[in-house]
């Protein structure tokens, strides 16, 4: 399996996937560079006039609301509605899942529209669901990614979502199972846009590799173990966000698989 | 005092205050950086249908008009009203005051809205003094922080904001007295946004410390001795952005102690 | 030639120029901080009613229609016409030329508008070019910069702008001629913003040299021997980022002079 996932992280970095961005101000610059560190090409655009051309050109485009507006909010719509009709993968960020009604009914409507993928942390994971069932148990910041397994599988279920739940365990999943990773440092933490780059590397790896599931793997590992040997050689925040950046892109195979942990 | 102060540096960290920014697009990565740095936790927002709600989920707010433009300020218009409702802090980064009339209309229609604390440099400072009161001597982008003293003085009287004059000196003007900080590098004034992450650190200092002069001291000596701190191993401002972060997040008491200068 | 360009460097450091900037989100935050790095100052605006009044007070202007939308093209007619009636020059950075047809549109109305100079990679001007002419080979994000020499000369002929080409090969087309410039690092392409970077330094020294030609080959050939320097202290794609900020800040005399290669 770790030899099959690092093949995936080397597919990325030879087809070098266009992965359209619309996401938040604050982390479009790290996810841009994140984007190009795994070996992607990233573009950020929003333009009402240019959405369903500028999707035909990309393999992936990630809708993340994190400074969501209404003029943002109808770029995403038109945007995945392009995707959608052209087969490209999409995948939802749904950042601030449950902090306000706005985001919700959001959260709703880009829904509807069926992301191939969704990757939020628990707390979102458990938003996401709660909105349409009453079977979750509500928001909770303070919730472990374990806690959200039962709405992600509803997630799965109801919409046909792979989803990431990111927390000191990484978990996907998918509709054939449910796959624990446990990488990644706590020091990640304290960085902003970090779960913000995952998924846009998952949109990488998406729509690269065939098999969802696979591609999730290795997506969310690499993230987590770029940032775990990133944050050895770091004194802080600061120097972390640089060493991630330098670990993404020069990670080797050995030093991948001596440090991938996947629990079955 | 030099306890005090890091103290209050303690309390930020324990508390992990959420702070909403509606801020600049250049300072939006940075200053959520900064806040996660010293403890805190940013959220950045400005969509019209949400502003009432996220400012009350919210332990402070930031207004920083840095790119504004008519939708923004609307949207910060709705937030600090939220706030004000709410008796929540809110702090104003006029960037760029008095440098078109636009810049200065909003200016005058937020100090309206009495920020709780107001931090420039001193020629913003002067600007924002000189808009409402022909008492003082007028924008010059070469004024010291202590030629600000007066207007800062006026702003504090008419307004009952707490100001912070960011400089070579750094000075807080509250009612009850001047005091005056001298940490920091020339070399911090070739990297973007230190004033902006300032303020955001103010922010988070004032959502948790209730008496405004403490944590406005606080919180201006624990960035000026960060970066004093961070130039000493710095080549450049590349390094020296990185190696303030590390510094904002790992500061030890006795760092802090045996670096921050107050003057009487 | 080499003496030349370092006083040319100095003269920027010396003069400080104002540079204001209507570019997109992803590279604000590194285009202020190169831009300050090599002794500019620079200001991001873009709202409608203070286009006027602060291009007035800027010494350059820099359009960059990388993240576009309706309301910032309206900011960039407003800016770029307020800098033609003060005789300021302004710098267009054709980001995405060709990839959908409303860019093709917005830029053909900003060519209209005479830029002083344009800089692209070989796509872009390629692009640009064939816009407006049936005499270029197309669209090819594999073109290398030589190929789009043909394309540049057209849009120097037809718009009276200077042309950067931008890649392994940097090329200044100018009416009297075309210099290559021979310096940089492929790592320099795993970063986002690089080009931009480019673009905004551009603006400053054609702010501040009188010739033209000589201000681009001085600002081009900055940005490619700083980050060469800089890459041979790096481990990867962050710490280039960082390296390359203090180069472009410390760069001496005899480090530019040993390492820039201009090819006659």
């Amino acid at each position: 399996m770790k030899e099959l996932l690092f093949k995936n992280i080397t597919s990325v970095r030879e087809q070098a996937p266009l992965v359209q961005n619309i996401t938040n101000y604050v982390v479009m610059n790290n996810t841009a560079n994140a984007l190009l560190a795994v070996g992607a090409s990233p573009i950020m655009a929003h333009a009402h006039p240019e959405m369903q051309s500028m999707q035909a050109i990309c393999q992936a485009l990630v809708i993340n609301i994190g400074t969501l507006d209404e003029y943002w909010v109808e770029s995403m719509i038109l945007a995945v509605a392009a995707a959608n009709q052209n087969n490209k993968p999409w995948i939802l960020d749904p950042v601030g899942a449950g902090a306000t009604a706005y985001r919700d009914e959001v959260l709703s409507e880009l829904l509807a529209l069926k992301p191939t993928a969704i990757r939020g942390n628990a707390s979102e994971i458990l938003a996401l669901a709660k909105h349409n069932t009453t079977a979750t148990k509500g928001v909770d910041s303070t919730s472990s990614s374990l806690e959200a397994i039962e709405a992600a599988q509803f997630l799965n279920k109801e919409y046909g979502a792979l989803v990431v739940i990111s927390g000191a365990v990484d978990i996907v999943v998918s509709e054939e199972s449910v796959d624990q990773l446990k990488n990644g440092d706590a020091l990640m933490t304290k960085i902003t846009g970090m779960g913000c780059s995952a998924t846009a590397i998952l949109a990488a790896f998406i729509a690269v590799i065939p098999n969802k599931k696979e591609a999730a793997l290795a997506a969310t590992s690499l993230m987590a173990v770029a940032g775990e040997l990133a944050a050895k050689s770091s004194q802080g925040p600061g120097s972390l966000q640089m060493h991630l950046l330098d670990k993404l892109h020069s990670i080797t195979k050995e030093e991948y698989i001596n440090t991938v942990k996947i629990l079955d």
